[in-house]
């Protein structure tokens, strides 16, 4: 039992690393099997099928996906450039939420499960609204969106520029002002 | 030579919608060539491999993509919700965009050959802050990131909630209206 958890756990590791990767028509099972020290009968053993198989990646990375950075309603500009950082060091987690909207859910909800996981930001931003942090004429969820939205300004996702670990240290602290100053505005209540 | 070019042209149109629809490694070459009522071989003879007829399908919608929407710099806003507008009507440019960011270009510029296909938007930033209409404190570079950015918040590559044409007229106006006033308000010159 013991063997066979960790096998399953060698997986789901092997399957992360080729499914950020590769997305899903892209991965190799034979390639997650080898890498996990395995076997493809044994794969399928476990999850299935491939698609099973990122069913697992994902509901594993859940949590890190949805909650990598607490969302304090009365530091959104801090929000969104914690976000910058995380999405530097762990571009897979943004890598593995783009591959399931663009093979999975190409309109609606990301998770498009009828689970509304956001729903503890959307109240943070309209507690944070009633307190004067944050422009009440904005609906939380259109803030949650657009804030969330700033934040992948330079993600793995992005149309225009992906920044990188090997970017300066002065480009990264440039981006970061420009993206704390853009938030701080676009969401501050009328003076 | 007329028939070819229909042909080539068929084959372009064929496999811009699958190539959308799956990305590079989920696109089936024989579901392309008979979309087109052709065949793999004269496929292969036009375009020589998969990668190549993707090659040619990026090279079809490269102004497309890079200019759906002519930027002012004086209206930022009309800038951002008229993107909005082009996502919800033309999703496979978005779709095909994000395609080639996780396919072949994980970090640094989305096209990754060397030009600066933005230099002409970057200048009317540029313009703009000279003549006060941009908050000339930010690199021009960075508005263009960050205005781009928030017109994608609910764009077919968001990791939050994707609009569809099938939304309310209300909810798309009720979104245009947040995306408006938060560029309005992130990019003006401090009073």
């Amino acid at each position: 039992m013991r063997d066979g958890a960790a096998t399953r756990q060698r997986m789901l590791e092997a399957a992360t690393e080729e499914f950020a990767a590769h997305g899903i028509a892209g991965a190799r099972v034979d390639r997650i099997a080898a890498a996990a020290r395995s076997n493809k009968a044994q794969m399928y053993a476990y999850f299935g099928s491939k698609d099973g198989l990122f069913d697992a990646v994902l509901a594993e990375h859940f949590t890190m996906i949805v909650n990598m950075v607490p969302l304090d309603g009365e530091d959104l500009p801090g929000y969104a450039t914690s976000l910058y950082d995380a999405y530097l060091h762990h571009p897979q987690l943004v890598r593995l939420s783009t591959w399931s909207r663009l093979e999975r859910h190409p309109t609606g909800d990301l998770f498009g499960d009828g689970a509304d996981h956001n729903a503890h930001k959307v109240a943070a931003v309209a507690t944070a609204q009633r307190n004067g942090f944050v422009d009440p004429d904005m609906d939380p969820v259109d803030v949650l969106s657009l804030v969330t939205a700033l934040s992948m300004a330079w993600s793995p996702a992005s149309p225009l520029l992906t920044a990188s670990p090997a970017d300066s240290p002065a480009v990264h602290e440039r981006r970061r002002h420009a993206l704390a100053a853009a938030v701080q505005r676009a969401f501050a209540p009328a003076a």
